[in-house]
């Protein structure tokens, strides 16, 4: 089987029906689309953007499609690209927990443009995400860890072949141009962890959407590439990681869905802070707490909390988002930590400061993921403690409907007319009843 | 310093002037812009392109550049990803030996474009050029050849360094947006020898000169990266190699020109069959050989030609490129071993199939690369012998300049008419004199 990794992952994406999918993972499916739109929608005026719409906008094919949240038409690989980055730069889209995959982002870019271009129904449009999610989650699981201890930042790497795939299926791909698609995403598969922190960083999923999308356009065409892109002695899994496990691609396809799996982050930032500030924010509802009232805040966690947030001094709302000390501060003083409180101006805060500074955290290898153990000294000697056994967010403890609802509304408002967030908002609901696809992308147009 | 390993590099390609390059180094610039032209001219009538083209013109920009050996015009990204892989895709472009980069392509399919785009002088043009490839060719030693026995294809995962440090010379980026463009395009770094033939591997140039413009184009509009792409332990030289020395990168910079170690391949084939048959042809002119002549001809060559271009019965012009056995066949009977020699008609010739299999060859460790020894027994009992010690093309016995012309000519002429290929030829030469260096691109369209 180690020989037709790739073929029998083509072959499925090819085959598989709509009506195959249970009603749950296309549940999923759609709570993953809202959550991404959201996301979009809010970070879409990001400078990130700015800066990128000034660099490329130049070099832009026809007006096919929708920039989400913005007034600018491009051709459908920039749209592909610049969604791609939207919905990632708040770091506030979705996760697959078993990779710290950002699923949505390479997959929905892609393919929403597409709706724009060619005519694509909502229904077709949620099977090509869900399977796009099926082959990126897939191939992640079959080298994580290993990929990402190395330094890749998995949801580039893995996300690029998930766009290919569902772009794939909308265009019809046989399975020998499905292999290519995969091939030729495969063969552009990139993006290093050391760009977190800085602008690259949403323009990996931003990327992933463009080459997954020009992969499959070219594989429509014969464009060849290997057969064995995944499991050859010179292929992803064995150039890009140092262990892999190619039963993670083909085990129970069709059966296990990792879309099932998808998770949505309450908070702006790297999800490894989300114990730390789920138990901050209970304990400031709890008890009332103030920042002046507090002498010092005591954090165990697992050690990628200090490996990936771990900086002391954060100086931009970027910077903040990988401080859990920052991010701890920001949730006892306003009691959440959505985007605002990663705002530059909060991070510059004295208030903001002077608690953060008070925030120490210790790792220890027994601490799961998305476990935490706080303690918080306050002036008066009391000592409040809490342990977090699962964050909110975690598949342990989802955010329910109203939450996803509540998130996607408070990203798009400051973006969108409040009837034009709700039509949206309903258009992305019933996406699988919808006839044209392009409907969402119209509707999330400034 | 390696701590300072991306700024140090991008400060010398800030402050370098085209005063600071040795005429020397100069003149090989020259000589690889032409080299490069000529394949790409040759190259560019490929089914490669064609499906290229077919997939992604419906996405393509203003026409803002010329497609090499094409009427097509597309933006200057398209023009980059089109030159690069015309340039490419005969396997008969140039090669930094050290590294078995082919440094033109990235570089020069980035920066012609661009020309087309923005007032950018010949002299300019040489200038980014020769730049590029330093910084290409400078991290290729510092990771080879642990990057490309991993399964990397060198040429577009060093490439596009080089592509963004030429444009970002012509976009007169400061140092820091230099180190951002550096950044940008580390992050986007990518490509599989799997690849290896398929379209894809022609597509690893073009994609690295298209990458590179595009990080260039970003770094202008202050889009942020990580400061330490190369040295950084989730940076470059980590993530992709399991082995590297920093200094190959900063030692000597300005003093020691890895654009002046750049060589040219006399032969459409791999590097490690140009001995034997540059010895074949050398045997065929001193003694009039025919192949009817011919009893038996054996080689003796290093260990790497059986491994790479072993194939004893090609069925295919590609497949004829990875077999000596034809390759020494077509170089008695033609006297030649360029792009014609590897047709599919002259490949399944029956006589040049009659003398391919008359041909054995055994390797032996001690051989170097670019050593042949042949012995061709004819049927007249003659014995004749040839010890090739260093292969034409090699830096000890490189290309004349009326070899390069030739082979230009050679390349240029199935594609272009005889005075276009003249006017082409003269201006490549004249460059560093060129007050327009948009010329050069207007003179490749057909």
């Amino acid at each position: 089987m180690t020989n037709e990794v790739t073929r029998t992952l083509a072959r499925w994406v090819v085959d598989t029906k709509f009506s195959d999918i249970p009603a749950d993972v296309r549940h999923s499916g759609t709570c993953s689309f809202l959550n991404w739109m959201g996301c979009a929608v809010g970070g879409s005026q990001h400078e990130t953007l700015d800066r990128a719409i000034a660099a490329l906008a130049p070099f832009s094919g026809p007006a096919q499609a929708t920039i989400i949240g913005r007034k600018e038409r491009f051709d459908i690989m920039h749209a592909a690209l610049l969604n791609g980055m939207s919905s990632h730069v708040f770091d506030f889209d979705d996760t697959h927990l078993k990779t710290i995959i950002h699923p949505a982002g390479p997959i929905a870019s892609a393919i929403l443009p597409l709706a724009e271009y060619m005519p694509i129904s909502g229904a077709d449009l949620l099977h090509a995400f869900i399977l796009g999610i099926e082959v990126e989650c897939r191939i992640g699981n079959a080298v994580y860890p290993a990929h990402y201890d190395i330094g890749w930042h998995i949801t580039g790497t893995a996300g690029v072949f998930g766009a290919a795939a569902a772009v794939g299926k909308l265009l019809k791909l046989n399975e020998q141009q499905m292999i290519w698609a995969l091939g030729i995403a495969g063969t552009q598969s990139s993006g290093f962890r050391e760009m977190f922190g800085t602008m690259c960083k949403s323009f990996h999923p931003g990327n992933a959407a463009k080459n997954g999308l020009a992969s499959a356009m070219l594989a429509k065409q014969n464009f060849t590439s290997s057969n064995r892109v995944l499991e050859a002695p010179r292929g992803f899994a064995h150039v890009m990681s140092t262990a892999r496990n190619f039963d993670e691609i083909t085990r129970d396809l069709g059966k296990v869905w990792e879309a099932a799996l998808n998770s949505y982050k309450p908070f702006a930032c790297g999800i490894v802070i989300h114990p730390s500030i789920d138990g901050c924010i209970q304990l400031r509802n709890e008890h009332g707490l103030k920042a002046e009232d507090i002498k010092k805040i005591d954090l165990v966690v697992d050690p990628l909390v200090l490996e990936l947030t771990g900086k002391k001094t954060p100086q931009t709302g970027l910077e903040g988002k990988f401080s859990v000390y920052h991010s701890c501060a920001a949730a006892i003083i306003y009691g959440a930590a959505g985007e605002r409180e990663y705002a530059d101006t909060v991070v510059r805060d004295q208030r903001v400061i002077t608690l953060r500074d008070k925030v120490e955290a210790v790792a220890k290898e027994e601490i799961r993921e998305d476990e935490a153990y706080l303690t918080v000294t306050l002036n008066d000697g009391r000592v409040l403690k809490k342990h977090v056994e699962h964050a909110i967010g975690s598949l342990e403890r989802p955010m329910k409907q109203d939450q996803l609802i509540a998130k996607f509304d408070d990203l798009a408002r400051d973006v969108l007319p409040a009837e034009r967030v709700n039509a949206l908002r309903e258009l992305c609901w019933k996406i699988e009843s919808l006839k044209d696809a392009a409907e969402l992308a119209r509707a999330s147009a400034a």
